[in-house]
Order: C-alpha cells, then structure tokens, then sequence
C-alpha cells in the first residue's frame, strides 16, 4: 500500500530514524504497528532533512489485508500526533517502491520580506529583511531549467556520484509578503533546492549576480553556489509517480 | 509610547499577566525591563484568550527618553522569543489609553474544511471535516450587522453589565480551503467572536438555522446561541484608533 502524508517537519529530524532522535519515520512506525499489531517496515519517498515540512510524502508498506486502503488513513490519524496527518491510501503492485517508482518531486522555498518577521509566516518560511525582487528572483531560478550536472548544487560530503537531474520547473512568484521559488525534477541531491533557495537569496542580496548563474552550474563546484537555505523554509509538495 | 505586535498564541495563556501562567504581557514586559532596565508597566487593548493570536496587538507605556520610538521594536525583538515581534512604536499623547482609546477591533475566524486536517494549517486554523458552505455561512454572518445587544454572545459569568455593541464588518469569504469569518465591531464581549464563530459553525453543521439568527440575536440568551468555537483559529487583526 502506498500511503500519503502531510507533515509539519518542526519538531522531527526529518523522515529517517535516527537513534536518540524522533523522526517522522520512527512516529508513523509506531502509528503502523498499533494499527496492524506487528511492526511494518515502511520505506519513504525521500529522506527529508531535519525541520522540512511535506505536504504530499509518500511511504510504502507490505500489510497483511486486515483494513481496506480507504480506511488506513483515520485509522493512522486516530494514533497520530497532530503535527503528522495521513491524508490518502491506495493499493500498489508487489514492485512498486515510494522512493525508486517516483519519476519526480515537487518541492517548494517559501520567503517572506519586510523589516519585522511575522510570527505567525515565521514557522513555514523564511523572512528575509531586505526586498525581494521576485521578477529578478523569477529570472535567476529560470537558470536552473534543463538537464545538468547539479555537483555545484550539492552539499559536499554526498556520496551519491551522478549529478545530472532533469529540472522541468522553476520558478519564483510573489503571494503577498511571501515570495514563493517551486522546482520540480526527476530526481534531487542532497540539499540541492536549499542550495538553489539560498543562491536565489544572494542573487536577491547581489553577492552573486543572475547572469553567473549558468556559470555556477557549470562549475559543478559547490564553492561557488550559495549558502544553503534554512530548512524551514522548505516544503516537499507533490511526489510524482 | 504605543508599541504594535504580533504573536502566535499557541503558547501562551493569553496577554495578560497571570500568576504561574506564561502569558505575552509577562515575556513583553521581561524585554521591556531588559531595554529600559526598569520594571515599567504595560498596558494592553485587551486580554485576549489562551492561545488565541494577533496579527496587530497595541500596547501602551510612559517610557523614559532614552529610545527614539523608531528603534525600539528593534531592541524590543533582540530580547523577544520568535513568537513575539514588535513591528511598530509611535509617540501618543499622555492621556492615549490602549484600551480604553480604542474606537473597535477587528478580529478574523480561520476555519478549513475537507475530510483530513493539513498539518501545515492546523496551527492558526480550525478543521472542520463536513463541507463549510461560505454562501451560507456568508448570509448568517451578515445578520450579526447593526446596534444589538449581544448578550447571547457574551460567556456566562462575564462582569460586563452593558452588552449592546455596534458590529460594523461581518462577512465569511473562502480562500482555497480556508473559510475566514472577519468582524469589526467598536468593542467585544468575553468571548463573543468565538461564540459568533461556533454558531457559524452549527449553521454549517445544521443545528441552527441561518434565519434564526435575528431571534437568537434578540433572546440575549447564552442558551440559544452555538459553541464556543477553539481559540485557535482566532486572530485580532486590527485596532482602530
């Protein structure tokens, strides 16, 4: 069964368990097994860093039939915190698997700006003093469009070795004081959007100029990209299977 | 000096001081003691409830000359948790009371529908999982309108002897799944928004009818009107002077 969740990352070091720290993975472990009466592995989409929020996560399961797929979700939520909500359930085929099946993800990096923060963005996304100039912004991210070798754009220390990701969509659009960068591709390395986010956020502060940006990319030199974003400004939005 | 905040509520009991209670006006008046270094008193437009929030909260304090009023919510926010922001200060002359120069407030309601709560909403937002008809919920809301005394609207138990208020602003509008009930009156009664907002949602539900509003309204009858809706979905957006 492929099941769907949405989740506020705050409290959890991200999807994976961990000793000695909760994760979402390690919650809805114990949510699966008092739903089935034995504990079930349960194999995310992604791993998530600590504090990223989800509004679509999927994560697969082999469970003995005893609940219809359209009822496991109130059955998890019933064991739940708040902060984690199973919002879909659908049957799968034996080989189908929430990380290797995907064919993409949406995620997106809220910003907001203005002089104050305001507490009530402040837990989703990122406040920014200075002005965000979202058509400069827009026209920065639309470099990130296209097949590429992404090594610029991953944290060092990864040891995945292909680099190349296909990126269908990036863009940056304003709603309000927020300023909102969505990317979505066939696959992401590791902090890769939240290195995308924060380069955005030097070109918006002019210590890396948009027209260097195909420059960065093909560098594949992570030196030469910017810092990486803040976790809590990500959201993964959509998995596509 | 009149100084602006916003908050998230979820952690506190309210704004005002409470003995082994944190509230906003016990942490605001730490930061205040911090910045002045002196016990200066603070002065709230209103109490506010447990966990209720406020996108525009005022208070007022007869500050030494130390701080032109510009600056202070900067120093303010150096010693604020994130959950509290100052983002305004002026002068005001010396008889300027928070509360009691206050000409109305304007509160909204968040409510959000559909069969699974989103946990990225949940925090500033009511779930309510039956269909939330904003036609309906639009017409019933438009009958709080006008000069009435809001008795039936008032907790039980309240101090307050004259419960005859003005509403100027009562309507329900739908953003994507949220449902948003904004009211704007020359003062509240103890829990008359979260009252106005629970018989909105009996309404919903069909436990009062839309046309009984004026009758329940004219009963002056705790009795008669719905639930106390959840701090949660509550905001104050707007103080009028």
């Amino acid at each position: 069964m492929l099941v769907t969740l949405s989740f506020d990352g705050t409290a959890y070091h991200g999807w994976q368990v961990q000793n000695n720290a909760v994760t979402v993975q390690s919650v809805v472990q114990d949510a699966v097994e008092s739903v089935f009466g034995s504990r079930l592995n349960v194999t995310g989409c992604s791993r998530t860093d600590s504090g990223v929020h989800a509004t679509m996560f999927c994560f697969h399961l082999d469970a003995p039939d005893m609940i219809p797929a359209d009822r496991l979700p109130f059955a998890l939520n019933a064991r739940l915190p708040n902060d984690i909500v199973a919002i879909g359930c659908r049957e799968v085929e034996p080989d189908f698997h929430a990380r290797y099946s995907a064919k993409g993800k949406q995620y997106v990096y809220r910003m907001y700006d203005g002089e104050y923060a305001d507490p009530l963005l402040d837990r989703y996304s990122l406040h920014h003093r200075g002005k965000l100039d979202e058509n400069l912004l827009n026209k920065a991210a639309r470099c990130y469009l296209g097949k590429h070798d992404f090594g610029a754009f991953c944290a060092s220390g990864s040891s995945v070795e292909d680099h190349v990701r296909t990126v269908f969509e990036s863009k940056v659009e304003r709603h309000g004081r927020q300023v909102i960068f969505t990317v979505t591709a066939d696959g992401f390395l590791y902090n890769m959007v939240r290195i995308m986010a924060g380069t955005l956020l030097e070109v918006a502060e002019g210590s890396i100029v948009a027209e260097d940006l195909p420059k960065i990319i093909e560098s594949k030199d992570r030196s030469e990209s910017g810092r990486t974003a803040p976790a809590r400004g990500l959201h993964l939005k959509k998995v596509l299977y």
